[in-house]
């Protein structure tokens, strides 16, 4: 398991301190041209970037297109989130829907709106998480749109990936006795929000004192700097697996699954002891005296995947180490349920985030 | 010439009264079925709708994308912006950009982010509006995000079009001696704004007293409703019309033409009274003792279509009504010039919007 972290974390209040040269003075022209400049190609298909009033791009196959909206003091909180950690991340949540349709994302538009505490180091710093996501995953910007905005950031990106229409899997295909298998672990993100908002109150009350944070990388890098699952698509077709439904886990597992049953007219049961948890993860919990399995279930923000199979499959997927079985589907008659340790079996109901 | 109506205009604080049922009692993945179940499909190239982690199309020839993002404080004021001309507008300002591709525009994106003083019979008035441009203009939502924000409502919108690749026009093609075409007429937009932002300061100093606004409907509707040109792309497509480059006006004619010759790597002269103002425009301006033609040039939200067209075209273009001939390319090296009343030459600045 990873556990590395490109960068440290300071508590900070937005300064304008280091204001290299202002945005007003660049300018909306300015700063696309600035943007511009830095943006590369990776991908064949993208015939036109952002230089014009649309973006060209020539897919062979089916077109997937997933949009996300992500807003400062509801998204994220800028005490704590590095800009870079922050741009990476608005990328990646939108690739993760992607692949969740088993699909490779191949181009993304990126729109931000951005108040008068931004300085122009802070939207290159931004740029350079939303740069790096896109080299890292082979995408590329093709559009967008820049605007002041009156109340902090928001950044909204939308992803464009392909794929046959024979290959796409969507959520409602699960079918009685198929596997329920998720990717990774689940609950660190939340946990790692937890960290990050009690510190957060620490330092409210002493501003000079920074946190110590080194004991909770992983669910830190969980919360700030996710990953999305490439890597599984790529080994679902090396080795011709099909997933009969997927989803991707942003709301928590058991939103999640509920999406997944409903879609499909299918009912599941899962298995508690079967969801992977990290130790990190398990440990804060218990410090929190939060159930670990609770913070899986609906923590939300893993993007990890969550998906079906049939039962001819189970070999090929529990080669794979980044994959657990967590249950599987049976009649819609028999509803979701958790059976947790002790063989008890609890209806599974969706918290999932409550923005609204 | 068009002038009018489909809402009458009253100014407001927004308030809460109205509250039928409450968007906290809905939930988001209430509102989210609430929403869905008005959307329509009227594109064959729609294969899945806003149900999954992501929309899926198949379009046959290239894939035009551009996104918008329109926030409040910033692109609108909710004093005095009905909210179904506002949803309507967040569509049609996004499919002018398609359209200035020489594209048609099929599908969308729609993310939304509203602060606790929005109603759910507000969300269902944005719905109605953004619903109304889709079925206007033939395009399908498929996919979103709906979020809540602490300041205010947040649109973002993306729209893709399709076209051959031989057929998409681009900001690059202008060459010398071809003719420059605007679409319509310029400025409303621009002052149906200033009419609404001094009669608000009128009700600012007594709320009990509404603005008389008949006599500003066309140009109130230029800035409260505007329109899409793909009546200039079909007439343009009928009669094999291909224009040498393109671009919508969204920051005002001055900003567009050096965009278009800059990429293009020519001049341009324009000629100030060939550029079409409509008479409540002119009026207008004149009792605010403006330059109807600066309103033209700088004044913004026209989503009128600025194209270049060979010579050859000429009579083609003049029978049509809705298209004027406002001057001609020249070489790099002669500049961006307005011949001025009176034959005085002056050479043309972007002034453009300037949000930031």
């Amino acid at each position: 398991m990873q556990h590395d972290f490109f960068l440290s974390i300071t508590f900070a209040q937005m300064s304008t301190s280091k204001k290299i040269k202002s945005l007003q003075e660049l300018g909306e022209f300015g700063l696309i041209d600035r943007i511009s400049k830095k943006i590369k190609s990776y991908q064949e298909s993208t015939i036109l970037g952002p230089s014009d009033d649309a973006g060209i791009v020539a897919h062979e196959k089916n077109t997937l297109v997933s949009s996300d909206l992500l807003i400062e003091g509801i998204h994220f909180d800028m005490t704590y989130t590095p800009l870079k950690h922050l741009g990476y991340k608005s990328v990646v949540v939108n690739l993760s829907d992607i692949y969740a349709m088993n699909a490779k994302p191949k181009q993304i538009t990126v729109s931000l709106g951005f108040s008068s505490k931004y300085t122009l180091e802070a939207i290159d710093e931004l740029y350079d998480g939303i740069l790096l996501a896109c080299k890292k995953y082979n995408v590329d910007i093709i559009g967008g749109d820049i605007s002041s905005s009156p109340f902090g950031l928001i950044i909204s990106v939308t992803a464009l990936g392909e794929n046959d229409e024979n290959n796409i899997v969507k959520r409602s295909g699960a079918k009685e006795n198929d596997l329920i298998v998720v990717s990774g672990d689940l609950g660190g993100a939340y946990l790692g929000l937890t960290i990050l908002q009690r510190e957060k109150e620490v330092w409210k009350s002493d501003p000079n004192m920074q946190p110590e944070l080194d004991d909770f990388n992983y669910i830190l890098q969980r919360q700030l700097k996710p990953e999305a699952r490439e890597d599984v698509i790529q080994y679902l077709e090396k080795n011709k697996i099909m997933p009969t439904s997927m989803i991707d886990i942003s709301d928590g597992l058991a939103s999640e699954i509920l999406h997944l049953c409903k879609q499909s007219e299918v009912g599941c049961q899962l298995y508690e002891e079967k969801i992977p948890i990290d130790q990190q993860t398990y440990n804060t919990a218990m410090d929190f005296n939060l159930n670990p399995s609770t913070c899986a279930l609906n923590g939300g923000e893993d993007y990890e995947l969550l998906f079906t199979i049939n039962q001819k499959d189970f070999e090929l997927v529990s080669k794979n180490t980044a994959l657990s079985i967590i249950g599987h589907i049976t009649k819609k008659e028999s509803g979701y349920n958790l059976i947790g340790h002790g063989d008890t079996s609890i209806p599974i109901t969706a918290q999932g985030w409550s923005h609204l």
